[in-house]
């Protein structure tokens, strides 16, 4: 019977990977047994955002190092998702989710799943097709898991690609719309998979315009870094060892205290890990009072989200080791967003 | 008897008075009453913010137009500290604060009171001599506002004077260097007048270098648009009327939510305008773990800063129009800051 | 028979109007004979770029003292066209254009007209109707400026309006689209006015779509400080005095320094002032080689424009004080731009 | 007798090395040939620019592959010298330097030499150590290249270790100024070794406060991503392949159109590659007109400086491809720079 653990290292900048290397070294993690890394880097988390694929490509050699398969081969097995921008009181850190084979039985606890969509052409991204093939991968991860019922899942996370400018085939010229359509298509693949969304509703013509449509447990990062769809699928599944426990809850703005303690509330014991998407609210306003990120010429609307989004969320937490992400297009209610805590039970190994 | 009445007001653009010209023309506040503004433009906050002059000449043309007093003569006897940068969740928005006669008797209430120094020239920026006029200032509106005991005092506002760059007699050739220098002379002297920091601590050698000096009331910003320092202390006086409460609390760090909580529980009521200070942390870690304010080249530290204490100061408020500024040397504990509430309490008018 | 004069001024930051106050003590200049003014302020350019409002607001401030008119109705007779921005080795300045009666006869010289469009409803921003008022406009500034051929216009400039962001009714929600909407449809108005775009291209479907469609001649600006569009007309006229020259060339790219000279070539004499127009190229490339400008999540397109064009041209110039302005579009061809440079024919007063 | 061959070559992201790798891959260079690498990534250049060091890790990991060489030992052997930043009309690329054996014999001709100091301990940053160190690599490098006397040096290139934030022992507290004092320690190292310094006035007290003490033959960059100070020498000696050529000519200030012009005639043919280095005015004025690169919180100094010289360079170059790097402290004339052209000799291979 398998057995998640997570570990959340924190990284002197994004080409250091010393911490999980004193893990392997120490014998707590074995290389082969990473399925995936969720992190944080000190980039501004957009196109021009090279402190992913730098990161991507130290912990691929690191673990080909290790376990002798390729870092290409490496790349197509274990989703890498990192979101750049450590603003305000965030801290650079990834979580490392390893499996390993585990003596307990009969129980039922958190599981992981991984898949990934073929890779996706420029001209697909924002379009059915890439929502097809991330739905497609969301079962797959699903199936990987051993989770069998959609309700059962508490997060779905996916990396999706963000094509470089300058394609003609592309469905925007514009590369930060791009990225938002490319979060989009995946969010909603997302809620196809999981039946938050209606199959006649989830489609290319809902993408960044009818935003009532919606998954509650999304989250998707874009980048350069990767050109198909990278899903990791957490939720409770037979067969898999307890002890570690998953707790979601949407935020309706980003002010909402509540909805974050609600989080935690819903994830008692030791804190492994926290993951957040927000955005910045379209309508110009936050319950009645206007803000300024979407009109800032020198300071990106996503970065002033995270900066904000992210000390909300660290300040319940007590720590700045927090997965922020902006780009929330189709993720939790508009102008809103939601947190994942994951924690580990008191009592549990 | 007088009363002090407090209104939070919205603004499209930093030249927009317009909410308040709405007030004068109902008769709600007059012209003539104004006692100091306190508000936050949706500028960098830096050297470059001219959002801040913009809003100063707009109001001084305003309330010239009622009084029939120069703009220049109410510039200098309407202080208007304005701090610039509505990172994240803030809002745009500014505290009016009037003073009107009032029948009452025998109470006492919420006060405040206003003061000048002289014009400070550059070489006196950063030093004892601007140490001295700022304490000698606080002193002179604690007079004006009747508070006899300096633990009455709730908090000090100041505006301080930020040099242009290249005057070869500054203090430092580096202009944010300067701003800090300012704001940390002005929260030492304040500290001196309000007898927190002990004569012989609060000299020039000890600003920015030694920050165990510290005010728990001053709240500092520093502009270009001032040439002097400008001074207002709020806190409770005899012969004044009652009805309005000032809560204050020190933050520890960006993401001691109990600090703020702490804040909002001393002024119970309903909430007429909140003011915080901080500063990211210089050992550059919060709680252990790294941030990454102070080594961004793209994003400057102060608005990093304001983005995430704003968001924590407002998902408390419920409210994005909060003013907070950065810079917090000397004001409050290193790494922390302080977080001022005023309040009407129920049943009061 | 009137006599056109430029003064080329500089400033200490965008509410100094000094060196014009200088020039109006002296008895140089008067301010009932101040007919436009074209500067450039240290802001960045964008839709939260307030200096712009902030020097309009001065400027207004000292010609409404000095010559008795309202600040309201000087704003609709003289245009004040700012562009903000002077990165690298740009310098805040301002021109200075007035017309004096002069006593001479039978002369050709540089002649300026202007007019005002009606007030543009932010629905008509980036439709025919704004390209119709523009092209109206136009039409009469020439005949203000008593020019009578379209190809004796040297330069038309424009600023346009840029609407607030969130009007449902606007063209685009993006406010950045709107504001280079703004400016495609003011070029459009130009090249239909100077017969340069034939009628049944120059419509709203060509804008930001067929850059094939551009004026050689119009230099366009857009903010949210004006409200319609405001055009300057320069070209020679009959019954002008003689002495000043503009010349005009196109730049094909960026670094087109031979365009940048053939410009000062074609005004021989003492430099007043520069204008200048240019776009980073949209398909990513400069003479073959990736330029990073469009992709950049922490500069601004525009700014990274300005500070290379600007260089371009003001190391050809030996000044920086140089009026450039990104968002070129439908202004010369795709990826370049055009420079108009205003001079003093030797001998001339 | 040996060939120095210099290959320019573009990438499409701050991990792209695929344009050297078909060189590798057509037999045209051979990786254990590559004696340097001179590139621009496009990064911020500050101290949180990471493009240098997945750019340096991409590199060393395909020497690696094809000689044999671990990464960490091509690194001490290889320098590989970056700066990030390529605003404007700038294009990111990178020099190849590499020597195979020749035929000819009895020629004099652009020769190579590299040296490595020994590894920088953060406290020696900015300090006589690191000059000393600097020199001594200097002279080191120029008998690996045989160049005989400091007259035939015609550049110095360095890239000198920028260390963390937050060290307690380096000598300033200021991430920027310790990248600063880096630079100026490496130029003065520079300048002592081509006798261009006197050794009384190359001390560490002159470093940032003396800028009269300068080479005209020093270009550094700094960076996180090194930890001791690499040197490359370029300078004409016996004994070489003839053919390739070296022009170095001063800019008196970044408008200096001149000065660079005269690199470019100094060294005439195909260019192969250019060098420049500059620095905003320390004054606040260029030419006697105030800039703003030295007071935007938005916007980094070095990152205005190298739009602004990257322009006016690649203007005269009609190539985008020029290395700019921004912090010329000590190297050339206070506010200005150089600029060094490499070029093939008509009639060369």
């Amino acid at each position: 019977m398998p057995r998640l653990t997570i570990h959340r290292l924190s990284m002197a900048h994004p080409g250091d990977l010393s911490a999980l290397e004193a893990l392997f070294e120490a014998g707590t993690v074995r290389a082969d047994q990473v399925r995936a890394v969720i992190g944080k880097t000190e980039g501004n988390g957009g196109l021009n955002d090279f402190t992913r694929g730098y990161f991507t490509q130290s912990l691929m050699l690191m673990l080909s190092a290790r376990t002798g398969e390729a870092p290409g081969t490496l790349a197509r097995r274990v989703p890498c998702v990192l979101s750049g921008g450590t603003e305000g009181a965030l801290s650079p850190h990834y979580l490392v989710f390893s499996v390993a084979p585990d003596g307990g039985e009969g129980e039922t606890g958190l599981a992981l799943g991984t898949a990934f969509s073929p890779p996706t052409p420029v001209r697909d991204v924002g379009r059915d097709a890439q929502i097809r093939a991330v739905s497609d991968a969301v079962r797959a991860a699903m199936a990987d898991a051993g989770i069998a019922r959609v309700e059962d899942v508490a997060l779905v996370q996916v990396k999706a690609p963000a094509p470089p400018v300058g394609d003609p085939g592309a469905r925007s010229a514009d590369a930060k719309v791009l990225m938002a359509l490319s979060r989009a298509a995946a969010a909603v693949g997302v809620g196809l998979a999981l039946r938050e969304i209606a199959a006649d509703r989830g489609t290319e013509a809902a993408l960044l315009a009818d935003l009532s449509v919606f998954s509650n447990r999304a989250s998707i990062s874009s980048g350069v870094e990767v050109t198909c769809n990278e899903v990791v699928v957490f939720g409770r599944a037979a067969h898999w060892a307890a002890g570690l426990v998953a707790g979601v809850a949407p935020m309706r703005d980003v002010l909402d205290l509540a909805g974050v303690q609600a989080a935690f509330a819903a994830a008692p014991g030791e804190v492994l890990g926290v993951i957040a998407k927000g955005e910045p609210d379209r309508s110009g306003a936050i319950r009645g009072h206007r803000h300024t990120m979407l009109g800032d010429t020198d300071l990106d609307a996503q970065r002033h989200l995270r900066g904000a989004l992210g000390a909300v969320v660290a300040a319940v937490a007590g720590d700045g080791r927090v997965f922020v992400s902006g780009g929330a297009e189709h993720q939790g209610p508009p102008g809103g967003g939601l947190v994942c805590v994951f924690a580990r039970q008191a009592g549990s190994p």
